[in-house]
């Protein structure tokens, strides 16, 4: 399926109306292939194994996936809200999911139950709308940054995470087409690697050149005075400013306080809670400890060995220079209602 | 060869006079396997190539080197001169190792050349006060830690990287002894994995139990208030107390600070560089950026792609709570001399 009004020329996520196609992100960067699903149980478990990832990728994905649910149920309303609930259930800190998903059980309730017709206008809107975000929050953060900076990003913030040209990588993108932005680096982001697999292969599509570091380093990189913004995505904001993120993010945000950086979260409102007063409610993901022990060569935790694995954290607002949305760029005190 | 006054169960280095064999650290845990050696530059490949590392054990390889050459040399001591130089290129910014090189230099010239006995005398000597400068810290840096304390380290400071129980790792080991150490992290310490690879088999060999975490997660586990110190050995010591250590220890120790934890270096005099009088003139190893890319499933660097991979940084001494050597615990101001 073409979707010309697509600006950018990476895309991850493909639907036709009856086959959902993702590109598989555990492949990358070593082999671009595809996988096509046609059930939403199929497509919750490519969101559970992080085959799609990056909270707005995960909420198109939903929303996609509840049409093919609509299909699937032929009706019956009852399996087609069962399906949904297995799909929410599919990683449970990025907002974008339940969002997504609330908003296609609203479009389904409007038409008196799931019309598959109907949820696939709704989905495709889901996606315009994202792709039209991206393209303001690149515009609204690259103007935060003075001609000429150097930035470090973490995790994969891109096309891959979004349906659009992303969110924090869609300003770096776009920062480094006006010249405002002159150096990018990028964290490689353990365990999952979303820095030096996805994030570099972004990069290097757009011709935008980058280098990746270890996060260990990237205290030394502020401290050598190359970087001025740390910009970020996020998975769900609270109402306080509060920002839930790729586990590391937190650490970032110190780091940058301690060496006199600004640090620039990216995000379309479908990532604000407001429900949410802050970030202490915030339901942490623990992955599996396998995602840290395959790295050291082991298939298996031996006995004895154990890991802690958590795969966000929570960054207090008062660390936050800026929350840039579709709206534009917010400054503290942060009220998101 | 047997060293019955070894305290502790895991070696890695064993020197019977005429063969050097080293426990290859790059095949833990998954293997443990020894490679045996004859000659100085295959000991000072093995350096290079990471089969031994860790700054004590660096210098103390070294020094077994340097008379696997004076027995090469048969007297000739130009080419045992220039085995030695071969041997303190090996790697840069370990000041143990240029420190045991120098050691041994003086031996030959003390004894009017280089003689194989006299410097095997004086190379086990060099082991032998690794192995009791480690006991000795091991209890100096115990004695700080309050009871029932949680403790994060970086990389590997055990029994694998000097000649005794090591010196962060120690402290560890000895402070869970005593009851004074409750809780066990480690970092896994991205590139090289001596974390999750090295310190978790010595760890669960000496029956303590640990969590590792990646990098990302030290501040959020810094949050969670369950470490009160962070505990690290050194490469090198400038006479400020500035610390040269594994990169990724400058960001513990600014995370540190920033969560009101203490930090503590574990490193034995011989790593103090008293001619150094700040961390400034530290040369900075960099390691091919091949080691991040092959966590990412590449053989090489693609095109467009770039990464930076320095593997130490420098924590100024104003971050640093405690620095322990064989001469006990040193608090700021540091003058080391």
């Amino acid at each position: 399926m073409n979707q010309p009004d697509r600006p950018n020329v990476i895309e991850a996520i493909r639907f036709d109306g009856e086959r959902l196609q993702l590109l598989d992100q555990r492949l990358l960067p070593a082999r671009e292939a595809w996988l096509e699903m046609t059930g939403p149980d199929e497509a919750a478990r490519a969101i559970a194994d992080l085959v799609v990832r990056g909270a707005p990728a995960i909420g198109i994905t939903a929303a996609y996936a509840a049409v093919l649910a609509a299909r699937r149920c032929k009706g019956d309303e009852a399996a087609w809200q069962a399906a949904l609930d297995r799909l929410e259930r599919a990683r449970p800190t990025a907002v974008n999911l339940s969002w997504a998903v609330a908003r296609m059980r609203d479009c389904a309730k409007r038409s008196g139950g799931p019309d598959p017709e109907r949820l696939f206008s709704e989905a495709r809107e889901i996606h315009r709308q994202d792709i039209e975000a991206n393209r303001a929050m690149a515009e609204a953060g690259a103007a935060q940054i003075e001609p000429g900076s150097g930035v470090l990003t973490h995790c994969n913030t891109g096309a891959l995470a979004t349906g659009g040209i992303g969110t924090a990588l869609g300003v770096i993108a776009e920062g480094w087409r006006q010249g405002r932005i002159g150096r990018v680096f990028a964290d490689e982001t353990r365990p999952w690697l979303q820095g030096s697999r996805l994030t570099a292969w972004e990069l290097s599509q757009l011709g935008v050149p980058f280098r990746v570091i270890i996060e260990g380093a990237a205290a030394s990189l502020m401290a050598s005075g190359q970087v001025a913004w740390v910009i970020t995505g996020a998975d769900r904001i609270a109402a306080n400013g509060d920002v839930a993120n790729k586990i590391g993010t937190y650490m970032l945000a110190v780091l940058a306080r301690h060496h006199g950086l600004r640090f620039m979260v990216v995000a379309p409102s479908s990532t604000v809670d407001p429900q949410l007063e802050s970030g202490r409610g915030i339901d942490i993901e623990e992955r599996s400890p396998a995602e840290i022990w395959r790295a050291a060569g082991l298939e298996s935790e031996p006995p004895g060995f154990a890991a802690w694995n958590p795969v966000f954290d929570v960054t207090p607002a008062e660390l936050v220079d800026c929350i840039v949305t579709e709206a534009g760029a917010h400054f503290p005190p942060f009220h998101f209602a």
